[in-house]
């Protein structure tokens, strides 16, 4: 691996996240705000490191990267943006712990919405929009990433798709990529526009309407307010919410066809997989909340909170970690798949739990027919093997991550609810658990040993373990 | 499929309870107890009914088992044994529900060991012999099945060593079952002889050391006492339990290589990855325990517990619900794993998961080198892709299973580690969890549906899941 490149690359990163400061300083400006200065500097800062990477390090002209930069790139552009965009709460003294200034801005550009702020309504807008952005920067990385470049570096679940999205080239990442982000980046602002034009005909104001957009679309789930979506109080807006976070985290590429005219959603075995489980989730969820609120609300609260958890947006228009048991663990068994693959949205993903069933249910087959050979397939074509192998090295490695570091977090002495929810509302990106860390609460309390576990956690799974782990192999290191 | 040669088959097994019941009728007339009389008369019913059916559904002379004969025998076997062997409980009005009896009866012969008794002590000697033995009985039944019968049908944890052990035939059962089955039954009868040597070495009665053996050797865990292993409080039995218990987890044509003189332990794979698991946890426990007793205590109830659950025995040396949460979360996630393939220890089995991590391990080489093609090796060997897709398959199936028993208990409104782990102690047969079903508690005051759910799983996960699942799909009943 060279490290020029990589410093190049990460420079333009750093950069583009102090230049993405300057938005939240408009707001600071127009609402005149004390942290304005606070945003100022931590803008100048980021620009300034940014650039110098990017004027030092300069890559040769025709100089392509490869595979081993392109991974290092992923795992420290996910390490290196949140330090610089922990600045503003840093410098401007709202969050004054670094721990939890890091934890808040992983938290963002990984879109999980996991905070720890125990009073949010106190922070000012400019710092409010800040946080927002860093969901918005982080879903914006994460569409390209999943849909452009993990698939050329063998990652991910969409590489099922290499051939129609990214492009045929095997060991370089090619032009093509930026083609492929400027498409995908239409869809992912088009998105949000209309979101927050909807919200606003629901009586929000533009802050909280654009603030609220943000991390629906990156499926982040950051509010501006201490009650999340419940603080609106509006079925309206519940719905609105429920169906955004719906489209979040479905299949992009789905959505660019649509918009060109292909509507092929409900060909998509992958969406009509994540379709079903959202309303069997919901009626299994309703019963429980019939003693609370009429039908009408309980299909309300059930599909939002159901819908926001499968997202892994994590917004909460009540508080479910005071439902009953069995809703309760509807909810923490959807964190695990979570979403679709091409989506803002994060865990295992649908198509993978697919797959593998597919997987198991050919085996079935096989045990009555020795001889016959039936392969796995998904919207109509065969999977190739490799694929399934792939899918089936991550979910393990998805389990032993989640187990190793469940263990370390119960080691501080946190419950074994708490504890289980938390790693996996991280590794998902969902933000809220259950137990201590439920939607009312926050992750403010918890030991800083635990907030690092789950910042790793965070980064881990948003970049689907593979692009992580494999800065851990030998094999990385030897040239 | 055709009926009458199941029905056969399953008149031999109804028999063989029935017969094995006398064994139990002797302690009884021995200590001369007032249930006698249950005990002889269900003796009678069985063998009659299974003398029965196998008079009137007579195999014709040369006509071979098919597969899906197979499958239908063990499972339906599975279900058909124990409703025999709940015949003493209920009929000596020990159990008088027929769930509670039911339960009872299938916790032991699928080797769990969850109880819904609260005063175990208050049985009778000849019952609680049964008790025991039904787990005894179990354990033969898997010992053969897991060796000889499933990998024949393709199915289970030993399918590596198909070849080796089973013979090559394919969609017969062949002769060489019984002679396989007298080789291992012979490893068995041995073991547990030699445990009830030791046992009574340490001071407990032939009774309490037979029905102990019969509990350890396959990994069952019904004890005779209320408090269970820590009723003795002797290091010495600790030490001999926790060391049959790990013998009776680890594949039996080890120790059966080993009766030979060929000791091949440390180089098996997975007998490698079972210890090292063994050990790490135990390491992993034992800081937690320190508060409570001195280092070498420590070290012995971690270990005794830990080996007791990764076995899938279930027998307790202390209430183990009640230490740390990290304590408890290293057992509960212990429970998934749990025991070697080819022993009569449950769960998905060190060789599944070790061979993922390999597939995974391999994945991530392959994103550095996608050329290479790297295959994944088990004791030197390369492992058939096949075997991996089955093994994926397997993994999927569990937890699905796993997920929709928790959500079927928790719709009766217990909480979410009782209900969690309540479920994975019974796929794993293991026996007791965590939380209200905690090794010094019992599943007596659980309600009834919940009763029959993780009956069911207990079957299912003893099966090997997908012996169970076959008759469930539609290929099985086309002709």
């Amino acid at each position: 691996m060279r490290i020029v490149p990589v410093l190049s690359v990460l420079g333009f990163i750093i950069c583009a996240v102090g230049a993405a400061m300057l938005a939240a300083l408009a707001f600071a400006l127009y609402f005149d705000e004390p942290d304005v200065q606070a945003i100022l500097i931590s803008a100048l800062i980021s620009i300034a490191v940014g650039a110098f990477l990017m004027l030092f390090m300069r890559r040769l002209e025709g100089d392509e990267l490869r595979a081993r930069e392109g991974f290092a790139i992923v795992t420290f552009g996910w390490i290196v943006a949140p330090l610089f965009g922990s600045l503003p709460f840093l410098l401007s003294g709202a969050i004054p712990n670094f721990t939890d200034a890091y934890f808040e801005s992983v938290s963002g550009f990984t879109t999980t919405g996991a905070s720890i702020l125990s009073d949010i309504e106190s922070l000012s807008q400019g710092l409010l929009f800040w946080r927002a952005m860093t969901q918005w920067l982080g879903g914006m990385g994460i569409v390209v990433l999943s849909l452009a470049i993990l698939p050329l570096l063998g990652v991910g679940g969409m590489q099922l798709f290499k051939a129609e999205f990214a492009g045929p080239t095997k060991d370089k990442l090619t032009p093509r990529i930026a083609e492929t982000a400027m498409i995908l980046w239409s869809v992912y602002v088009l998105m949000t526009a209309v979101e927050t034009g909807l919200l606003m005909a629901g009586g929000m104001s533009f802050f909280d309407a654009i603030c609220h957009s943000f991390a629906t679309i990156a499926t982040g789930g950051f509010s501006t307010k201490n009650a999340s979506i419940a603080h609106f109080n509006s079925g309206y807006i519940d719905v609105v919410v429920t169906a955004f976070m719906f489209i979040a985290a479905t299949n992009f590429p789905l959505h660019y066809a649509a918009l060109s005219g292909k509507f092929r959603y409900f060909r998509d075995n992958e969406f009509q997989f994540f379709s079903i489980s959202a309303v069997v989730a919901t009626a299994l969820v309703v019963p429980f909340l019939l003693s609370d609120y009429d039908l009408l609300t309980s299909i309300r609260h059930a599909a939002f909170n159901v819908v926001s958890v499968m997202s892994s947006t994590g917004f909460a228009s009540a508080d479910f970690a005071l439902w009953a048991p069995m809703a309760q663990i509807v909810l923490l068994l959807l964190m695990f798949p979570a979403a679709c693959a091409g989506s803002t949205g994060g865990g295992m993903k649908n198509v993978r739990v697919l797959l593998l069933l597919k997987t198991a249910m050919n085996e079935l087959k096989h045990l009555i027919h020795p001889q016959a050979v039936i392969p796995v397939r998904y919207n109509g074509r065969m999977v190739e093997q490799d694929i399934l192998f792939n899918i089936a090295g991550f979910i393990i490695l998805y389990l032993v991550t989640f187990a190793t570091a469940t263990i370390a977090v119960t080691a501080t002495g946190l419950d074994l609810v708490t504890s289980l929810s938390a790693v996996v509302a991280a590794m998902s990106n969902i933000g809220p658990g259950l137990g201590m860390v439920g939607p009312m609460a926050n992750y403010g309390g918890l030991p800083d040993l635990v907030k690092w576990i789950l910042g790793a956690c965070m980064v881990i799974g948003r970049l689907e373990i593979f692009t992580v782990f494999v800065l851990f192999s030998r094999v990385f290191w030897r040239s």
